[in-house]
């Protein structure tokens, strides 16, 4: 089964918001095993809303639909929809009540202009909204099923959950998806390295992404029913893992932090960072995760040149002869985070992430990394990456994070 | 004019990937004047993508499409444009050389699955893309034209701005827009202040929208002339900015660290943090910004116990007695960051962003912020938000922004 996923607001149309609902939706069509064939967004524009529902409607047996049913003079998608089904608009009294008591149930009174909320399409069904005014709706135009849901994220999540999800992909033909993500190699160098699996007509598909120097293998899989589905779906990921080796670090949505943190987690080690050009960027995402207390001391975002002298030692002859951006201070520095902090490992970053500061020699993008670990001695890399500050900042993030996995991945083989 | 916004790639309509290319055009379209009717995003589907593109250019003159421009076999937008179109694709040899000169100049050699980005639909003009390897298209079907971007975001952005942008919006009719930033108070309180001004039918029309306890204000204007626009325009936000007053932080994308790090500039004054449960994400905010180093000293991320007592010197007693989300820690953690680092102000940031680690006394949520200032009183505050992990963790680092701006704008009086 096919579905349209359709975006109504002047916020989506005129780019104030980006339309995260219509991406949600679809990660969950999918895993029902519907595949959402196309997203539509249109302005509150009551013509335009109406020839979008009738379009979708013919398109597919499917249609989801988000926003424009609150209270105000820009809501219009009830209106719309009763003129693409040709019917007029009617007060259901339970959905009335429903709003009344939710006010009521907050100290408040309802003001007329939610009145309307309680208005349905002849024909149409309204749908509880627990956590909000805005009742859905479920209309048929023809043999297409149509779902109206409010815009709000929170209250269209737990609406599909309760009203739309259940109706779906019981039994029958379905689609699964996976992602396995690799840090290390270029996407046209990992392109090559899957060769015919990429190929357009094969099942499952195997595409790739990328962002932050992470490229993302996506891997789909159609099937008669969820074990054969599940079952090729494996059997391409095996294939993909094996040819791309070391580079993989984790599935759908790990991130380099998660794959470290996993793997300190595992082994009982910690980690201290020592940051210049990324500002902190390194300790945030390694603490975006819960529980990372467990692994992660700290950072010491030594920004300044007298930070990295006075914080972490590192000396001012070389600071003097070397610059910040040199090999000599990154291994002061990732000694100086080990020292201060008595994590098992640390890893540091000094480069120039620009647009200012760079010089013939050390042009804006040279980063240099830096790994020292108790025993051992310290190792030191540089990189140039391409492009502007902030993704110098999140490349260059990522490589430091991959650096450590590398280190610790050799350790618990 | 109208325009329509097409989307292309399976990542989108799988909701893999959520749509940022498409909200960013439509703002930049707007601004020219140019009036963003509708978004569309289809998969990678030959057929789907050729019919998209018919019905754009029926429906608007002007159409900009990004994705599908890449090496691989999924990327099939050449190809539907040229279906779409009705004609053959050929070779387009300075495109050809410009893509082969990409790889020498980054001392690799051209692989020949980058030759198909150098082919264009018969008729169509190759458009120069400085930061990558997939050229961009334009071509007319009728009287429409239609602009074809790579995905990529900082590829599309400044192709934007290469080749669409210098030709729209010369004359005539416009739609002028700005953004007043404020932090502070909640979007309904906002709201309320604004009153009338906020009617539909109003012109310019006002609006809000919240992200990270940021609550932004967005006026926009319609005007026959560049110059009424911009009068009416100003004459809303001035208003806006009266009845807002304090809570009003900067304009249009900046951020408070954009503010706090204009005015340190503007006093000479510098400033070092100590982050707790943001784990660097204060220092990384700060030094999004070109040219932080003139104010931001650096941040101890301080996740550890440990890490609190012997880098910031907070008291054992201290951590044993009140716990590390406290006042006394929060103070102390403050006070030890301005002495470690000699900046003028210092910033503390300790709290439980969770989903673990919350008590009845200490809800998860709970974050205590400090500010030390040389030859003032340390201040701490305390607060709770509601929210998961990443809200917590990003209104904390916002309301510890805050509390710095407010304290410099106190003293720049």
């Amino acid at each position: 089964m096919n579905a349209v996923i359709l975006s109504i607001g002047d916020e989506l149309v005129l780019g104030q918001t980006v339309d995260t609902n219509a991406a949600w939706l679809s990660d969950r069509l999918v895993a029902c095993g519907v595949m959402p064939v196309m997203h539509v967004s249109v302005a509150d524009d009551r013509g335009a809303i109406a020839e979008a529902i009738r379009d979708a409607a013919e398109r597919t047996k499917l249609v989801i639909a988000t926003g424009g049913l609150g209270p105000t003079e820009d809501d219009l998608t009830r209106f719309a929809l009763a003129d693409a089904m040709g019917v007029e608009l009617a007060v259901d009294e339970t959905a009335l009540g429903a709003i009344e008591e939710f006010f009521r149930a907050r100290g408040r009174t309802m003001i007329d202009r939610n009145r309307v909320q309680a208005m349905k399409p002849a024909g149409a069904t309204m749908l509880e909204n627990p956590l909000g005014t805005a009742p859905g709706i479920r209309a048929l135009i023809g043999e297409t099923t149509l779902y109206f849901l409010p815009g709000v994220p929170v209250e269209m999540r737990r609406m599909w959950e309760l009203h739309i999800e259940p109706t779906l992909g019981a039994d029958g033909a379905v689609i699964l998806g996976a992602k396995i993500n690799t840090f290390g190699m270029g996407e046209s160098d990992v392109a090559e390295k899957l060769g015919e699996l990429m190929a357009r007509d094969r099942n499952p598909t195997v595409g790739t992404t990328v962002e932050g120097g992470v490229v993302s293998v996506r891997v789909r899989s159609a099937g008669d029913t969820n074990a054969a589905a599940r079952r090729e779906l494996e059997a391409t990921c095996a294939e993909v893992e094996k040819r791309l080796g070391g580079i993989v670090f984790g599935h759908d949505d790990a991130t380099l932090a998660d794959a470290v943190g996993e793997m300190l987690k595992r082994c009982g080690r910690t980690v201290a960072c020592a940051e210049s050009c990324t500002g902190g960027l390194v300790g945030k995402m390694l603490t975006d995760r819960p529980g990372s207390s467990a692994y992660f001391l700290g950072s010491f975002v030594t920004y300044a040149d007298a930070m990295k002298r006075e914080v972490l030692g590192v000396g001012a002859e070389v600071l003097e002869r070397d610059g910040a951006v040199s090999e000599a201070a990154v291994t002061a520095m990732a000694e100086g985070a080990l020292d201060c902090s008595g994590a098992d490992y640390a890893v540091s970053i000094t480069g120039i992430a620009g647009p200012d500061g760079g010089s013939a020699q050390k042009p804006v993008g040279t980063v240099w990394f830096g790994l020292a670990q108790r025993g051992r001695p310290t190792v030191a890399e540089r990189r140039r990456f391409p492009g502007e500050r902030d993704i110098v900042r999140e490349r260059s993030a990522n490589f430091a994070l991959n650096l450590l996995r590398l280190r610790i991945s050799d350790q618990l083989l």
